[in-house]
């Protein structure tokens, strides 16, 4: 199963992003989506926007608002962070429970060749990726990380500056050596959200929130990695080595609603 | 048949605009696909992407440059002119070779009831729909679509400075009595491209180009629909009698590319 952790914030495009991201994400098979609003509850909109979108019952809706920004200004700071730890939180619950699930068929009676009480749990499944909802995804992206083995990782179109940011991969060992990037550099894994999924199985292993507030704009991806990663030589390339695009973090322009003092849109209107 | 027209533009995010709206179309049944590019001739990445996209063979990719633009400034001109002009011609086509095909089986005897000779062509058959690469789409504009006899019409999500613009139904009636519009309220048909379709019948029966380059920014829509509507009450609304929205004239942003004079991307990487 692959787990996508999709951060959600209020505003007057989040129904089109979220509608399209739903049409890519429901031709996807064995995908569990967690959708997290930015918000002190779930709306309406997004839970009816959810029963509608053909993910059936493969999709867990979800919300908490970020805490208040104390110190600097808003775009020094990284997004979506509360709302990915509470996205962790339950994703810890449903793979415990599947794995729970799973060995609970093992020792069931009714199957042959099972050995009874061999253990509590099954080992953890699945793969999770943070997939924010104004970016791409070509479908192609998905049955590549589904085979994380530990962590896995392919370049972003449209990021950081360039056209494409990425991991840079020796042809003859085929593992990744180096990075292109261009901005915040320095970083240990200068790598965007929508560039890596991770095996289920770490979030388990590793307790706590793996996301800080404290973290400056950019450095999630890096500390997170860092608890999982030691060198480079442990990512799994995927996409051709790292040569193929299959997600670009596009930004969707923010609207002009200039008109609507002197002409109101109906409010009834769910846009 | 529903037979999509979209102009698309070269540049970074034309890939991934492109990218998931085929993953939106490929989803709806009995579509025809008429992708146009601006560009001297159609590219290989817009070729391999309609390749790969599902969309087997239901689509064509033309190309044709669009012209200079002698006078006034860039954002006054209208966008797409001469691709949706090339597109229609390309339906004209399609439409009849349809009815040809349509009306040969008729005539056939192998067909049990048929009216021998009774006519050269059916009637033309499908629905025309101008679909923008950036805007966003729920999937069930399409089957509101579908089922168009003359012209429909339906509101469209975050355009004109506005959170929607679109007819205004009278409940009575059930007919169009006016619009919700803010920009250019002047305009006959104050409708952005991405809230009508048109019966196919339309574009034989009115021979020629019929979208102009000389048409002011806005006004494309109005002058199109002119030439096969007289009254508001020829209109059907879809979409709840015009009060969901299904489609949103949503804009990709333009990316920050700053980075790449420093740190050149592959070239050889298409994004
Ligand atoms: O205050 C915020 C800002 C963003 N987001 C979400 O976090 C993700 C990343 O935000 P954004 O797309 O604005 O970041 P960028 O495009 O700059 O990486 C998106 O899914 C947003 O919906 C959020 O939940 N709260
Ligand atoms: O010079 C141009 C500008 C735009 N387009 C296409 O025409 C449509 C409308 O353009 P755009 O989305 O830029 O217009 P807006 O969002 O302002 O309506 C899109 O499908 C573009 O790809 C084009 O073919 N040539
Ligand atoms: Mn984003
Ligand atoms: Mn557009």
């Amino acid at each position: 199963v692959i787990y996508v952790i999709t951060p959600s914030k209020p505003g007057p495009t989040q129904k089109a992003d979220l509608t399209r991201l739903a049409s890519t994400l429901r031709q996807v098979p064995a995908l569990h989506w967690i959708v997290i609003e930015d918000q002190p509850a779930p709306t309406a909109l997004v839970a009816a926007l959810l029963e509608r979108s053909g993910m059936r019952n493969s999709y867990s809706h979800l919300a908490v608002q970020s805490e208040a920004v104390s110190a600097g200004p808003r775009y020094k700071t990284a997004r979506g962070v509360e709302q990915r730890n509470l996205g962790i939180a339950h994703l810890r619950e449903l793979v415990s429970a599947a794995a729970a699930a799973a060995a609970q068929l093992k020792r069931s009676p009714q199957r042959p060749g099972d050995q009874q009480g061999e253990s509590e749990t099954s080992a953890p499944e699945g793969v999770v990726y943070f997939a924010d909802d104004d970016n791409t995804y070509d479908l192609r992206v998905f049955e590549e990380m589904r085979f994380t083995q530990h962590v896995s990782v392919w370049p972003v179109g449209i990021v950081g500056g360039l056209m494409y940011e990425g991991p840079v991969v020796d042809l003859a060992t085929r593992r990744v050596v180096r990075w292109h990037v261009g901005w915040k550099k320095q970083r240990q894994f200068p790598i965007d959200m929508a560039g890596f999924a991770i095996h289920a199985r770490n979030f388990i292993n590793t307790p706590g929130e793996l996301l800080s507030r404290s973290s400056p704009r950019g450095y999630l991806e890096s500390h997170l990695l860092a608890r999982f990663v030691r060198q480079l030589a442990q990512l799994e390339p995927k996409a051709d080595l790292c040569s193929t695009i299959l997600v670009w973090h596009t930004r969707t322009e923010a609207p002009d609603l200039s008109q609507e003092e002197a002409h109101p849109s109906d409010p009834l209107v769910e846009v």
